[in-house]
């Protein structure tokens, strides 16, 4: 399988598949394309069969495509057995497939106004009161999901899977652009961001040097 | 189970969790809301428990409470098996649970200026550029969906799935705005319109008359 990304610093769509792909347990390999780069509008013009949507992350297994995130996950719990990424529990799984569905669908203000930018920190940044609706509320559910079904282990559901991986860059913004949190919440962020994969991805973040030399701000991905 | 949804005339997140609900064959029970109503405003504030997220769909099964439309088709196809929603073909699959996740995410523009109506006719709506983009980039999907994997039926994939349930909702916006398609897209938004369940929810949305009264524009659900 083949892991088409964009820049590890900015694409948090892209952090989502591949910590998807990590979870899955299977090879692949990755492709990094830079985002707004020179060859980003030649490559969205020219290839509708590498990016069918024109925009990261695609996943390809042999003659499947798959060009989103959600959907790359799901392919690959359909491959490798749903209960890698979902807990088994259907009170579990169902608060899971929630908070997954709506972190693929919402939080626009937070999304826009603190785009991830992992190798940054921002200091003082204001903020809408969208922006500060949607931080209490992801607050709220890491809560419900830490309290209820966390016992077993420091991530939502208790051991890494889908949740985590589809907020690990909301942990990424909570850290780079310093918002407060309580207690709970930095454990958990603490966590994620200590967790080897996302270490792996901080790392290869920190090696795109090209990509300073492109943008005066970061992109919105 | 119990399925609260709001108005079927507006709703068209709520239509999606109808839909898949009546695609598990699993019998539930349903409770509309009248969004916008004075009550509405009420059962939001009140109801932590019944409308987690503060929206409709939500779906209860016993103690769980799943409260997205993505997230109930997960939940009821992890119940009665995938392949009651999905293709079983991997190229099929992937493009399906892409396209899904698309319709999850995007397609804003379209959204927000043909927001759904089941009832009434529109005539010559002015759309912007984007909201036309995301029209041409529906119609390249089910061109593409219907060409490749759709051979068995008249549905996307041929035979009614999830890509069906999460694209109705479209279809009841072309056909009420009256947007020119081309043909094999008139052929597969009659064989939706047409679908027994899709008229009962029609039928549904002719009966709502206490909604005519509550607004003078359809609200943006």
């Amino acid at each position: 399988m083949k892991l088409i990304i964009g820049n590890k610093n900015y694409s948090s769509w892209s952090l989502r598949a591949w910590l998807a792909l990590k979870q899955s347990g299977l090879s692949f390999e990755e492709l990094t394309v830079n985002i707004g780069g020179d060859d980003w509008a030649a490559l969205k013009r020219e290839s509708g069969e590498i990016m069918p949507s024109g925009k990261v992350p695609v996943l390809w297994d042999g003659e499947t495509v798959i060009w989103d995130s959600l959907a790359i996950m799901d392919y690959l719990a359909d491959k490798v057995g749903r209960e890698r990424f979902w807990p088994r529990d259907d009170a579990a799984r169902g608060m899971a497939l929630s908070m997954v569905a709506e972190m693929h669908s919402s939080y626009m203000a937070m999304r826009s106004e603190c785009p991830m930018n992992v190798r940054k920190r921002f200091d003082g940044v204001g903020l809408s009161d969208a922006a500060r609706d949607d931080i209490v509320r992801v607050l709220q559910l890491w809560a419900e999901a830490r309290a209820r079904f966390g016992k077993g282990g420091p991530f939502l559901f208790g051991t890494f899977g889908a949740a985590d991986v589809f907020y690990a860059p909301v942990v990424s913004r909570f850290v780079t652009y310093g918002i407060a949190v309580p207690g709970f919440a930095r454990a958990y962020m603490e966590a994620v961001w200590e967790h080897e994969w996302m270490q792996a991805w901080i790392d290869g973040a920190e090696d795109e040097q090209w990509v300073i030399e492109q943008y005066e701000t970061a992109p919105r991905v």
